[in-house]
């Protein structure tokens, strides 16, 4: 039975051809390394490379939200905590939180949307697919530990100006 | 006065490296592709480059949402459409589209947040700042054709697993 704790599947440290103009890490790379971390969980539930090679099955993502929190260095080791928060017969609802190594800051946060595809078949390409029963079963073994959890603050969240209310 | 279509100010080439293990371009780079796109609407909006250094005020993305639509193959060419969608004093909302040069087809989507931020100042970091009156000005003309169009059908989504409703 997995622990109600999320998932620590991944560290890396930031590489210096990570960071744009503004000195820190770019945008793009914030989700390079949660896209790490979710291959490391994919790795976990029994979708790791040789799988995907032997089964022509693997993830899609459908969609990401990211919460950009503090600024990244060039050198910063990072690790990321992922939870299961949602899943049905071939999604899964994936939340990361990234941290410094060096002082346990959060750094960001990402919400991904993943879709069991099979990639085998016709040039039409790939399509959705239930998970094979012995991931599906990782799955809710891990669902069914990580939803004890409180639900994160900013799970759910859309992108938007939210505008203080006037006075009524 | 900015004409009442989406911006249309970058287009780029998908590069090799920038391919994953399912043969596609990889999540990340979706976004590397996007930010490049935002770069180009700082560019028209009076923070390029030069005025970067010049006055040390530069923008943070605070968050970002990415609908993936469709698999994009190494070596396609894609260009992006931005849309202002929401402004105030010192944070504006965009929503960019990418599609397939070669045949029109709508690949991703990406909703971002942004704050002007002051550079300068002590070593505690940077600072929500207004923008200068010449960018807010930009930024109004183009919010005020952009708001006419009608709003992107995909804006404010945020992750989650949609379930039918079941018989009442």
């Amino acid at each position: 039975m997995p622990s109600a704790a999320p998932l620590e599947l991944h560290r890396e440290r930031v590489q210096p051809d990570w960071i744009d103009y503004n000195g820190h890490l770019n945008e793009a790379y914030y989700l390079l390394i949660f896209s790490h971390a979710t291959d490391a969980v994919m790795d976990a539930i029994g979708l790791d490379d040789a799988a995907r090679r032997c089964t022509g099955r693997s993830l899609y993502t459908l969609e990401t939200h990211i919460s950009y929190l503090a600024e990244v260095a060039a050198g910063a080791e990072v690790r990321v905590t992922s939870r299961l928060l949602d899943l049905d017969e071939k999604r899964f609802h994936l939340f990361h939180a990234m941290y410094d190594c060096a002082d346990d800051r959060l750094l960001a946060e990402a919400e991904c949307m993943l879709l069991h595809v099979d990639m085998t078949g016709d040039a039409s390409g790939a399509r959705a697919a239930p998970f094979a029963p012995e991931v599906a079963a990782r799955l809710q073994a891990i669902f069914a530990a990580h939803k004890t959890l409180p639900r994160p603050e900013r799970a759910g969240r859309s992108v938007g100006i939210r505008r203080k209310a006037g006075p009524s």
